[in-house]
């Protein structure tokens, strides 16, 4: 079921901070901020050879990783993002094996327009899961 | 500087269940468990197309990991590790650079037998940064 790691997403508190000390200090290719208001986040990729580190920084009221930052004011791991080729046909897998899924249990679309939905992280040891079609 | 994602380490209270859990639930293909004692972990790789997860039991006293199992009996997402060139020509660009390398400052042997050294996540946003010489 499990194909590429898409992105490994990391939650920041100043994104422009974050973007220039993986810029600079670790030397990487980091792409320009974009604003995904109705995500509530702000986002910058971190271009690496095999797959992507997502930098998040919560934007606006109600934003889905403001709590993690109020948990973790420096920040810290998110998230794995990992691809599938048929979301459904994993969701009703998962379910069928007992996994949760976030929210109604619909795909939603995701930060990258992509059909997307995340799995209990207690179901999984403490890591969240995103599942995105591709 | 940073190559690819060697892999994603992700600490578990119980190596068997977990490996369990993403070979059945999550049909991933995950190797036979391996003990690492002289660094006082267990460990299960999860292979997918393009890096690899690293599934993290603690074993014995003293294990590095067993701090952060005590504060996430959960588990949780522990640390990434990239791949890296020349881990001193690495190590001096960051020390210079004004980040903290954990320990002594000088590579230990890894877990994969290859030159690692840890990054203060206090530099990174509460990221655990591991380089990997390969």
């Amino acid at each position: 079921m499990l194909g590429r790691v898409n992105h490994i997403a990391l939650v920041v508190p100043d994104l422009e901070v974050a973007a220039a000390r993986y810029a600079g200090t670790l030397n990487a290719r980091v792409t320009a901020p974009s604003s995904l208001p109705e995500h509530g986040v702000r986002v910058v990729f971190v271009e690496l050879e095999n797959t992507k580190i997502e930098l998040l920084e919560p934007v606006g009221e109600g934003s889905p990783i403001q709590a993690f930052l109020d948990k973790n004011p420096s920040g810290g791991m998110h998230h794995i993002c990992y691809e599938v080729a048929d979301i459904l046909a994993a969701r009703d897998a998962l379910v069928s094996n007992g996994a949760r899924v976030l929210g109604d249990g619909n795909p939603k679309t995701g930060a990258h327009g992509k059909p997307v939905l995340f799995l209990h992280p207690k179901d999984f040891f403490g890591t969240l899961i995103e599942l995105e079609q591709v």
